[in-house]
């Protein structure tokens, strides 16, 4: 995997030396590190998009800090690119150049939460996981749940506007970020946004910023709305006899008004990856779907559920069976978060895909994907958000003497998903992993105005280089 | 109220001529007027920010008229500016300068409505509330409810955000947008955004486009998603023996974990302007909140309108009366929007306006406005979305000979906004009306980069020109 490493133009070594002299005197003592082993970590994420060590990695703590390393950063024309915890699926914090990789996780403070405003303050680099069991513990509830919510930080979920299970119903990121501290790739610190839940003030460069994939700057400071904690949550599998089955079931329920908080479905390939492990499905078991209702009654929610069952049945499901207690109902989602290793562990490789389609087509994309993988003789375990169209479609493979195949395979996924209405990334990004692909979606209009876009917040280039958009052909 | 259109430099007529020849071969008969009757009516909004009549107003039915008369303005130097149903409350839609205003509300299709995507896509000049009623006779939902449903158009909803009593629960139109057919400045016509529910892939221009009042280009096509409609609404009066009490009220049940779709204040002087309209108030009401919740089940319904009842009772709350069916629900919402009208009666004038503060402000905030009120002898009557934070404050007036009176009102009403953690503007944008206050709540880093935002995409400075930042001071 190191083709694409040869590829780049790493920063020439002198103007490294000259921007960790002028680093090391705005930073403290071990905020600035350049052995052999930091480096290999943070030239890594958990995409499939090669190993590209920085120069130098530095861990700011302060906004005053990020300021001065990316200023510092621009007078020495050396490229910076910002990282969180790395759990990244698209290449997003990978210093493809070299240079200098600024760390925002030491900036992991949860600065404050209110249950009358219900609004929480924290630092780009607290763990999701932890601001969501804080402020349960007052009665809020912060829904975005990425997959790796246990490590994965809130400055990441920021920049990549990250997702999950519960967007669904309760939408991604940047539905709760309200207010932002943004460095500019200047070093300029600027307050966007607000703290109210409400507001229309001058251009919405909150939605601009949530999402731009560390490309026009970075989050010192994220404020964001919470809302009350639903009561009560209930959690159900529906077993279906095959993933076609499955799919039109999703279809089905959404179609008929009930729009629970999850909807995950699991295909073949990943069921036989992950059963047994901790869990065991039940007999005939072809796919199934995990479903989660949410709400402040136990009797309305156990309601909701039997209509979903009893739609689901009308698709073929077998049966529908309802978590009995909290226990059980962390068991379904031990299973959910194990596919992803465990599908690794079926193959020596994955490309784990992203898409997402109109929900109708739900069905139509899984039976293609399945079909595609038929005639490339690849393995292709399917499953994820499906109620909002959102699905990891993950590609196994043995080796590198596979890899030509692979990126066909993966070339006709994202051209089919197009073709059907869709979008090449719902959740992880473009970052270096799919710019060769955005242009599937995406005029060459489109893709001009947002290259312009880039300049006119880093006319220097040197914040993240050639992530996002494809590189331009040069004329010769 | 004709002071400001003094300030202005209008368009000369010799371009007004060439501009109108060159529109007259790109548009049909009868989709351009210069007639005084229509000149007139183009010039005002809902706002009281003066009247500026253009010279010329068309009205394009395809999106490559929208292009080509942008392109036409561009060439012969003529301002242009786009308008809906001109229900705006801030001067957004007023051309300033003349030139040529753009109304849209012929671009009046529901294009398509999905029930298994959950999506529609309309034209810009779709009345919002015959989306409502085409979307919940298939059983799905738009939730944004501007209070002027029944005449505002999409296209102006997207504009400036447009809000509503349920964005509390549900959020404002921008969480309901996920695809444009936007025209920019210069004519050229892109799609951003996409047709499904998730994605991430480039820049959120859609987030961006969504609010920017105008001064960015405009849509010429909408793609909502929407959701399934909830089964049972209920409603409820609480009754409060003050406006104090009320605000309590609202701060309580949301710090309690309630979060019902509308929580809308109504303070004692909007109380008694439309008591007895239609809706008797129980004796001893001295401030009302109108309380509604939806969902699945009216059982759990029902105990969530008791719970929010005994917190009200605990803050002084005399009675909480639930609507018995859907005639008593229709006239309380009926009573909720003749509150506008109703003020109007009371005095000659008035000045609305739409400040937020942090939810556990919303006491203080009611506080001090009648404090201020009292000192400068003016009335001041507050209602609106309490629930976010979001009140409409409006300023009753005699006559111009007050005006110096109310200006100052205005000031220190939204300098204690600010000061409390609050935004200027909630729902109803900057536009003419707020411009010189915008400066109140950003600093002029902020104010300079989204001046040359505007610059970057309307380099012209043709589109709806001197817009929602403040003029900025020449040097002399």
């Amino acid at each position: 995997m190191s083709g694409p490493s040869a590829r780049t133009d790493r920063v020439d070594a002198e103007r490294v030396a000259r921007v960790c002299e002028a680093l090391t005197s705005v930073l403290e003592q071990g905020q600035l590190r350049r052995d052999a082993d930091t480096l290999a970590a943070y030239g890594r994420d958990e995409s499939d998009s090669g190993v590209f060590p920085p120069d130098v990695v530095v861990f700011p703590e302060t906004t005053a800090q990020v300021s001065a390393v990316f200023k510092a950063c621009v007078a020495h024309g050396v490229p910076f690119t910002p990282c969180g915890a790395r759990s990244g699926k698209s290449g997003g914090s990978l210093p493809l150049n070299g240079g200098v990789a600024v760390s925002l996780e030491r900036m992991n403070r949860i600065h404050s939460i209110s249950v009358e405003d219900l609004t929480a303050v924290v630092g780009p680099g607290v763990v999701t996981g932890d601001l969501m069991k804080a402020v349960e513990a007052q009665g809020l509830f912060y829904p975005p749940d990425p997959n790796s919510w246990e490590f994965c930080t809130l400055g990441g979920n920021v920049a990549e506007n990250a997702g999950g299970p519960r967007a669904l119903k309760y939408g991604v990121t940047r539905d709760y970020v309200i207010g932002l501290e943004w460095v500019l790739p200047d070093g300029e610190v600027l307050r966007v946004g607000r703290r109210t839940i409400k507001g229309v003030a001058g251009y919405d460069l909150v939605g601009l910023f949530v999402g731009s994939e560390g490309t026009l700057g970075v989050a010192t400071e994220i404020t964001l709305q919470l809302i009350p904690l639903p009561r009560k949550v209930l959690t159900a599998l529906v077993v279906f006899p095959s993933v076609l089955d499955a799919a039109r079931g999703v279809s089905a329920v959404l179609a008929a008004g009930i729009l629970p908080r999850c909807l995950e479905l699991i295909d073949d390939v990943a069921l036989r990856a992950v059963d047994g492990r901790g869990f065991q499905f039940p007999a005939g078991a072809g796919s199934v779907v995990i479903a989660e209702v949410d709400g402040h009654g136990e009797e309305g929610l156990l309601e909701e559920l039997s209509r979903l069952g009893d739609i689901c049945a009308q698709q073929g499901a077998t049966q529908t069976l309802v978590a009995r207690d909290e226990g059980q109902r962390e068991k379904l989602w031990a299973v959910r978060r194990a596919i992803s290793p465990a599908l690794r562990a079926l193959k020596p490789h994955k490309i784990s895909e992203d898409i997402v389609v109109p929900r109708s087509k739900i069905p139509e994309i899984i039976q293609r994907l399945k079909m595609m993988g038929a005639e490339l003789g690849l393995t292709v375990a399917t499953y994820g958000h499906a109620g909002d169209g959102n699905l990891h479609a993950n590609i196994l493979y043995e080796g590198p003497h596979q890899r030509g195949l692979v990126d066909e395979a993966l070339r006709r996924m994202l051209v089919m998903t197009v073709e059907l209405g869709g979008t090449i990334t719902g959740e992880h990004g473009v970052g270096l992993a799919k710019r060769e692909f955005l242009a599937l979606e995406q005029g060459p209009a489109l893709l001009d105005l947002q290259r312009r876009l880039k300049s006119f917040f880093d006319p220097s280039g040197l914040l993240n280089p050639q992530k996002i958009f494809p590189a331009l052909k040069r004329s010769t």
